[in-house]
């Protein structure tokens, strides 16, 4: 934890208020020569516009100035951890094991792998195997689980689950995992994988047990022509946050209808609740569960995919439909509502970036009403909530439901 | 001292200027569906537009995003120490006797009283003696005094003073006191009040001789039907704070006409001047000395108390009754004027609130005049000097003072 979060945490009180932050995945965009508008200033937002007029509008700063986070310490810092600090950080093999959808234990220790293509000295030629198709990756990784369970290896779970082209993932469970594993990648041609090695003493014994399954997996595809080796990168566990629970006490539930999201929040200690993808889908569901939380993380991940393929009047589109849905949220009676990203991407970049993202918050008894008359980027700057680090977000939150108590006297 | 003041320390200079900081207790307020212009926006200010006219805007945050400060804190920040910092931390046993108006000395160790009752085995049947009433309390502290005059306890000194219903002070002198010591309050009913514990081995002797103490003022009430208990909490010291005039190079002069507030500045090493309590009666005595000091600490409180009481047209009449006022200030010819509040009390919410307090920084030599036209919140969110923590407008002053030299060449 630091200072702040310390400091929320020491203040933090139950109360009979609810919060809604409701998360536009990559919404902030770019004005520019060759887009003038962004999307939501593109968009026609009827009830975004009567909400701004009721609301305070900002920015944040997901990570640092200058800095594209990815979308696991962009959700963190809204959730008020520090994306930067060592300890949220979320390892490259649990976060592609999110990403295809998997439950990550936090016992587990989840790696990438690669498919990869070794001469008959072993020497590798190809480290990603010819990028092979997708469905060959699916072939190759039922023939992994296969030899696996044949060979029955007696102190670890094992599940290879294929991702795109050459990708997989494999999780381990089992007792005592110690994810302090380097890759067996070499990052180079014409050597051999590397064997799994422990970067910790206490993570020998594991890396012994990594070792005799590669050797399992080796052997179940020594005869392909193409994918004949395994190379295993980014050994990680779901990194142990302290839970938004014991935090901010709160009974935070998580509304998101992909898997990265629901797993960065139920590392954070929401409760992931069950959900369709698109906001119409989303919102009938946390009515539902109104009585089961006062915390509601409620993700909508179109606006992101829109902008990731450029695809500007797609992001309007769906800009469009979250405020067609807008009354129905409102008509739930939140004390707090904030409606901000995890991070910008704006459509002409294609990707992320570091640029500050919009915020509104909505709260009826305690939100100072400024004088925003829309919900986009530029009105956002003048906002009188000013431009914050995103991990402050949360206090704001908690502040205007009433749950921070008064700090000295 | 955080990095901040180490390093304002490092640059203060004396100069022949005067800064004045008029601290309006709790001025700021919110703007809500229901209360639409804030009291400051209502408030018919002749002179303060013209001021904002000539000057620069911009907002302070007390002690961090979303927190709500007490009275000391936003003082401390506004002070220049950080408010958080657990060596600006005062004790609730201080800020009662501060409450109260007593003086406490840099040695003195003062604690929260509570009578309580107990059975004939000695158990705590009531811990609030049924919140007997303030003439009741006021009796039994005589009583209380009288008894330890008669017991002539030889190395403590010990002042009771009655407090609000049930409540009271216990203020103690003496040679090598230590406030390390643990509530005598169980929290729980059923059992006898705790003995006096240290929780530093230096608190050992303090312990034993409250220990006396206690037995003496148990003895006091023994045969009263409810009040037969005392229940002490929050022992503490005056944090042990640099002061001002060896921070800054300042002379620094009060002019409060609360107790709570002339505390915490002579807790900061400002001198206390004695004045009245309304605006109209603290000017006068302020040009009285406006040779004795060149940093002016103005505390209004009733723009606060209005706002606690709910009742904003109070506190519109209150910010109208310092806007008449302000000419005869501003005729002393400061230097340097600022205008702001230790925290925010908005009329809706009756309590101090964690939004960011306006702030009006007026210096005809060296200030930058903005775009300002008026003081209030949403102008003062649009304001040249931004939205800063409040423990960096010390520097600001100091600055625009001509009080802090070059930092490197």
């Amino acid at each position: 934890m630091d200072d702040h979060q310390t400091l929320l945490s020491r203040l933090a009180q139950p109360a009979a208020t609810r919060i809604v932050l409701l998360v536009l995945d990559g919404v902030g965009d770019l004005r520019t020569a060759a887009q003038p508008r962004t999307a939501l200033e593109q968009a026609a937002t009827p009830h975004f516009d009567a909400l701004a007029r009721r609301s305070s509008l900002g920015r944040l700063v997901p990570v640092a100035t200058g800095v594209t986070p990815g979308s696991g310490p962009g959700h963190l810092a809204l959730f008020g951890y520090d994306p930067a600090s060592p300890a949220a950080d979320i390892g490259r093999g649990v976060l592609e094991a999110l990403g295809l959808g998997l439950e990550v234990t936090p016992q587990a220790v989840a790696a990438r792998g690669n498919f990869a293509t070794a001469d008959a000295a072993g020497r590798l030629t190809d480290r990603r195997a010819g990028r092979i198709p997708t469905a060959e990756c699916e072939r190759l990784c039922a023939r992994l689980n296969a030899a696996v369970a044949a060979a029955g290896l007696p102190d670890l779970g094992v599940a290879v689950h294929p991702g795109e082209g050459h990708r997989f993932v494999v999780l381990l469970s089992g007792n005592d995992l110690h994810p302090a594993l380097a890759d067996t990648d070499p990052q180079q041609l014409g050597v051999p994988p590397l064997a799994a090695r422990a970067l910790e003493g206490a993570a020998a014994a594991t890396a012994a047990r990594v070792d005799r399954l590669i050797a399992v997996l080796q052997a179940a595809i020594a005869g392909e022509p193409r994918a004949n080796r395994v190379l295993l990168r980014g050994f990680s566990r779901l990194p142990h946050l302290p839970s938004v629970a014991d935090l901010y006490k709160v009974r935070a539930g998580a509304f998101a209808g992909y898997p990265l999201y629901r797993g960065v929040a139920g590392a954070c200690g929401m409760r992931v609740v069950p959900c369709g993808r698109r906001i119409g889908e989303i919102l009938p569901v946390v009515a539902e569960h109104w009585d089961d939380f006062d915390f509601f993380f409620v993700h909508v991940k179109q606006t992101d995919q829109a902008a990731e393929d450029g695809d500007f009047a797609a992001k309007v589109r769906v800009i469009e439909e979250v405020d067609a849905a807008l009354p129905a949220l409102l008509d739930l009676g939140p004390d707090v509502l904030a409606v901000s990203a995890d991070h910008s991407t704006p459509a002409p970049m294609r990707a992320h970036s570091w640029h500050p993202v919009p915020l509104l918050l909505h709260a009826p008894a305690t939100g100072f009403v400024d004088a925003g008359e829309r919900f986009h980027e530029l009105e956002a700057a003048r906002g009188a909530l000013g431009t914050l680090p995103a991990r402050e977000l949360m206090g704001l939150l908690l502040a205007h439901a009433g749950r921070l108590a008064k700090f000295g006297a």
